[in-house]
């Protein structure tokens, strides 16, 4: 097998894992390809809802005897209720596995590559690494940091401003950029905004017009729990789960309030004015989680960006401006010095229709 | 000759009229090809200064007899020092002559065309005549409006931000978007600052590092005419030629030290706490200026786009935030609504090293 091929390969197992995101939570989505004499004989990604895995999907639509299979994460060797990926793969026969990245769960964590090697099966690891990496840093940050990945999109007029002062928001980036939006809620395990923009706003965050079969989770943090009741968001909990952040002084009134209309609430610690980020996103990745796609607002935004929890920064930017006066796409960050900034390195840009969108990720 | 031709030639002769850009003004940088059986014979731009014209030059570099000329503006018909660019095409043989945009300085507009017919020139008009209109709309503006066009520059964070609370702003780009700064100063006919980044930057405003050989005028706007004497800006006047719009109450013996240190001085009406934009524009445009780039900071940009007088907006965004307590890149700008809201189109966008460069044009 060539070097060429491999990577082509390799490339299409993560394709197939990328178009799992958002659907697998709490498991990875894996991509596996399955090929002899350079002939694909099968192709999979992680099930939705994370099982069964992208190998044994794989494996049970092709005879692999003395076939290579292609994955982007290290298979697992944790034995559960079915026998783990790694004793799978050698036991179909296949004769070679090239692996993306390890898996840094302390239940595999180079136990699959130690598994197939026992077998027999000759390994390698590292192609398509990074690309892999950044694909699975919602599953990786989660198993190793015990929090989801942020992707934090925001979407204003060039001089930064989400509404005037008096309060007009809507339509400022235009259709194909809302659009773009609701394709990006796919690919998250959940949708969070804060209690001002669930408040100004009053929206719903459901995936709409794109032909979805699968709804994000929507989390809304607000440290005093109130939240106007019935919302769109209430109304809502049959469509697609409802989780509440609040602080730990919401009224014990409110808080069964919400639950008896269907939420699920989530008691967290309150830094200053906002629910502590931190300790939210540990209980936000203990309840699964590994991917949050947060639409703001300023306040949120930047509590988020402050406490260095933002991989991945969104921006819409529309061709207009709104002045001094307007509300801050970010708000208050409490910077002593330009050093202390949040960098980002630019990711990609382009026009989406007559916006554009700028993507950033975290240095 | 096939159209495909002609495009070709016009897209010639308006890429030499570019290179003229902030280099002729009061003229307009016109470009000319001459052209006979498919093969270019001469080609030439508006000369430094504004003279000579393009025609006139290309003209003088070869036997024109039976040939096409392409012109990106109404060739001139106004008999001065020396012969109309119409009179000396006709009387150089030129079969035909193809003109970009017409000219509607009252002293050709349209008669520089009627003297070529009544020569018996055969002349077609309008190929490439939105490009020309773009290129030429300094010239045209202030023939029109009786003003310069304006490009406003800002350079911010993500969130639009120019300066941290403390008023760091030094290197918020990097070096490949201040290069690209100093090239699109030297298309301009002027350089443009408010009186707050005057003082917090001591910006000398200069074109550096592009082996430039001609500098464009500086400009500061200062209602009070409190700017810090002397500064880097007083200290080059032999460099590069200063100007300062003040307003009527800026005190007689500051108009005084800044006339002996070698300053133009131009009094303004004041609108609020500002230069009238509209009126600056004006005596600025009488003094022969065509295209204005302006640099900030937030006060003048949104006095500019707060009077629609900026005609091309140029973003670059760095990969931070600095939060809302950092310095607006535009000030307030009073709006009731957002349908107020200034809007521009999208004109490109692309990387600049770790930066971006969004370009958008008034709507």
């Amino acid at each position: 097998m060539t070097e060429v091929a491999d990577r082509r390969f390799m490339s299409l197992a993560l394709s197939l894992g990328r178009r799992g995101l958002g659907r697998t939570w709490p498991n990875p989505s894996v991509g596996c390809v399955i090929v002899r004499d350079g002939r694909i004989l099968a192709r999979a990604r992680t099930a939705d809802g994370g099982r069964p895995h992208a190998e044994v999907t794989a494996l049970a639509a092709c005879d692999a005897r003395e076939a290579t299979a292609y994955v982007t994460l290290e298979p697992c060797a944790h034995v559960g209720e079915t026998p783990s990926c790694a004793e799978e793969l050698a036991r179909a026969g296949i004769a070679r596995v090239v692996i993306a990245t390890t898996d840094p769960d302390p239940r595999t964590a180079g136990q699959g590559i130690a598994r197939l090697k026992a077998a027999g099966v000759a390994v390698e690891t590292g192609l398509g690494g990074d690309e892999a990496r950044e694909d699975l840093a919602g599953f990786l940050t989660r198993v190793t940091a015990g929090r989801p990945t942020v992707t934090l999109k925001l979407a204003a007029s060039v001089d930064g401003r989400i509404a005037t002062a008096t309060g007009e928001s809507q339509w400022i980036t235009g259709p194909l950029a809302r659009r773009d939006v609701h394709a990006m809620r796919a690919r998250h395990d959940a949708v969070l905004v804060g209690a001002g923009t669930a408040r100004a706003d009053d929206p719903t965050l459901t995936i709409r017009d794109l032909g979805q079969d699968r709804q994000p989770v929507r989390i809304v943090f607000s440290r005093r729990l109130d939240l106007p009741l019935p919302s769109r968001l209430s109304q809502s909990v049959e469509a697609a789960p409802l989780w509440i952040c609040h602080g730990t002084e919401a009224p014990a009134a409110a808080v069964a309030r919400w639950a008896e209309a269907g939420a699920r609430l989530f008691r967290c610690p309150t830094e200053g004015r906002q629910i502590a980020p931190a300790a939210a996103l540990q209980a936000l990745g203990a309840a699964g989680l590994t991917r949050i796609f947060c639409e703001g607002g300023g306040s949120l935004g930047a509590s988020l960006l402050g406490a260095d929890l933002v991989e991945d920064l969104i921006c819409f930017t529309a061709g207009t401006a709104l002045g001094a006066e307007g509300l801050p796409m970010i708000g208050a960050l409490g910077l002593d010095a330009l050093a202390d900034a949040p960098r980002f390195r630019l990711a990609g840009v382009r026009p989406i229709g007559p916006d554009i969108r700028h993507h950033w990720r975290r240095r």
